[in-house]
């Protein structure tokens, strides 16, 4: 008898945009006629730049050739962009960081998704309140956690509320955790840690022979040169800390999938027995046995935007999302609404108007106004009474979203 | 105290390919002017067909505009590619699947790796020896074994041989497992089941409950139609089989990466209070998790593969490939040597001459002949006395590699 993973049981509904996607599904079956604007799911809308086609479309080329053809790849990803991740993700903010602790990877989701699989099952672990559910329902699968209680919070798991009160930078806790999950800048309250809050973050774990697995997914948008993009600006993280960034948001690749993660050698772990172990040969061998490498001409694709006219074009789209995030800020700032996050980072974080729950003001917004925001609650219990907007959408649209909400709660 | 997964520590050394890999370069290094073929890991080497490449470039250049351009996509593949699926390759064949019962994904290896997630921890599973080490070693990995012993064989897995006795297609074992892997055409023996085998084991998986994991990378190289190509061509295999197919091999795609996986809704596993639940709704939870969708210009490709253009130009080149081992197996043969496969797939599985062990054959071969093979006992304990050889290289290059082995041990 094949028995299934009990684990999985203990999920919540279903993951929370596939649960978007079918009540937009149904409000739009039902309204064909309602023009509605996604400021859900976080997906970029410019297309790609021309620096990033062009290389792209010539690797394709290359493909029907002898010579540019290119069957299974490095393990962990093309030389020429690693170097090139090296160089301007890391050695032009000063972090000297070694080509074998890179790891191409297919996605964000997928590495902070896969991450929890080197380590052992006891271990405790911590996550801000609100947080990108995968970072929870992977080890919810992996047996981590005990069962969802009434507010859909894991026995188990630390949750650090991330509240108006402390910015939505929660801090280190006190009682004993074993692995950090952190988001700066952060998905979805769009808040971002400094270098003295990092600080603390890597003290701690360091005190506590603990591991931070901070997802950077948003770094492109961080607009003050003087926050740290990455953890190991901070001294001492490459002994605790693994870090992931993604091509998706900062150059427009969620339907063109490359990411990476950052396991420093100088990393490790335990076993019961007390014997320290690198982490980054673990995360080596499980990619090495569970992936097969990011398709070649997606490689280029990424390596494009570092080239000269790759960060300009990747420069500017950045830009434009942030200009439709001031949109957003300021628009529903004026008409009264209370809002967080948006300089930073792509999202904003809104106090739901009116008293009403995260998911009735999805619905409410997806009735009144016919825009697509993404419930706090779905982003765990502290994320009640906030709604997440998406500053990935055209100008016009934002502008139109603006307008609507506002008509919408209006008096 | 971060603590390790210490599953991992029960691994074997490397995994494979990268310990042959490692040879190889220490090889080349000592030895630059060699001219070394490689029929060592199973990469293809033709370019792309140009009807793939050309619809890849129009998918990629059509990323550069507004209306050309694709976010996330949708989670278990673009429809007209899951369409062109089930057309191809299962509607031809006088299978019906619904849509949803396919799950596009960035390559078998990875299907095959994670599918074990889904079940129990307690599950008892099978394999042929020799084996695709990627099933074994996730298994080990997700603590589903014991330690290896002397033979490199784990606590815990049952193996069934694989022997010139059985032709390398074992029967349904009679102790008790949950569940089984099959592969066929087989990776490494090249042995194909046929349709009465195959019969035999889904008539015992659903007489004891049991699920087939049934990867069908190779199918494209089956020779003989009346031979099947899916294991749903069985009557009953809905209700008790998973099916993985690649485009890996069939059309030149291992750095393209595209795959599929099939999990009927028929299918069920148990709970251990015995509820019936859907592996397929399991699966799909896993997959909207863990996973975040294959580039769109890939599906555009993969799709591309089934066009009256395409399926003409891969045909060839599995044609290609397929008159490669012909040209292996014929010429080996003539020279003494003892083989295997090579029919309905696109490896030789040989003997080892002069009683050499399978790495003892590696080593000779690659410093006698300056030809790379894959050591049979790398997939396996009955492996050993075995060779793998792989058609996926020119056609001068194998004829080069023939005349050579025969040279290195004649006499």
């Amino acid at each position: 008898m094949a028995q299934i993973n009990e684990h999985y049981r203990k999920l919540q509904a279903g993951y929370l945009f596939p649960e978007i996607g079918r009540r937009v599904r149904e409000f739009q079956a039902a309204h064909p006629d309602a023009a509605v604007i996604r400021l859900g799911i976080g997906d970029v809308t410019l297309p790609l730049a021309p620096a990033v086609v062009e290389a792209m479309r010539d690797a394709v080329e290359g493909f029907g050739t002898a010579e540019g053809f290119h069957g299974y790849g490095p393990d962990q990803g093309y030389e020429f962009l690693v170097d090139a991740i090296l160089e301007h993700d890391f050695r032009a903010r000063g972090v000297e960081l070694d080509a074998d602790e890179v790891f191409v990877s297919d996605g964000s989701k997928q590495d902070s998704g896969n991450i929890q699989e080197i380590f052992g099952t006891d271990c405790r672990f911590a996550v801000t309140d609100p947080v990108y559910p995968v970072y929870v329902d992977t080890n919810v699968m992996a047996g981590r956690t005990g069962a969802a209680g009434k507010d859909g919070r894991y026995e188990g798991i630390l949750y650090l509320d991330a509240t108006e009160q402390n910015g939505f930078v929660p801090s280190p806790p006190s009682e004993r955790v074993d692995i950090a999950y952190l988001c700066s800048p952060n998905n979805p309250t769009g808040a971002v840690s400094t270098g003295a809050q990092l600080a603390e973050w890597v003290a701690w774990a360091r005190e506590n022979d603990a591991v931070l697995l901070f997802d950077a997914a948003y770094d492109a948008f961080i607009q003050d040169p003087a926050l740290p993009r990455s953890i190991y600006e901070i001294d001492g993280a490459r002994e605790c800390a693994i870090e992931m960034r993604s091509f998706s948001k900062r150059a427009g690749f969620t339907g063109v999938r490359c990411a990476y993660t950052v396991v420093p050698k100088a990393l490790t772990g335990s076993t019961a027995a007390g014997e320290r172990v690198s982490l980054r040969d673990l995360w080596a061998r499980r990619q090495s046995t569970k992936f097969n490498g990011v398709p070649y001409v997606v490689q280029v694709a990424a390596a494009a935007t570092y080239s000269p006219e790759g960060r300009k074009q990747c420069g500017e789209q950045v830009a434009y999302y942030m200009e439709n995030a001031r949109t957003l800020r300021e628009g529903l700032g004026a008409a009264g609404f209370t809002l967080f996050g948006g300089e930073h980072a792509p999202y904003i974080w809104m106090r739901t108007p009116q008293g009403l729950s995260s998911w009735g003001c999805f619905d409410e917004l997806l009735s009144r106004a016919h825009v697509v925001g993404t419930p706090g609650a779905g982003f765990g219990a502290a994320g009640e009474g906030y709604i997440r907007l998406s500053a990935f959408n055209s100008r016009e649209n934002v502008e139109e979203a603006v307008a609507r909400i506002e008509r919408a709660f209006a008096g």
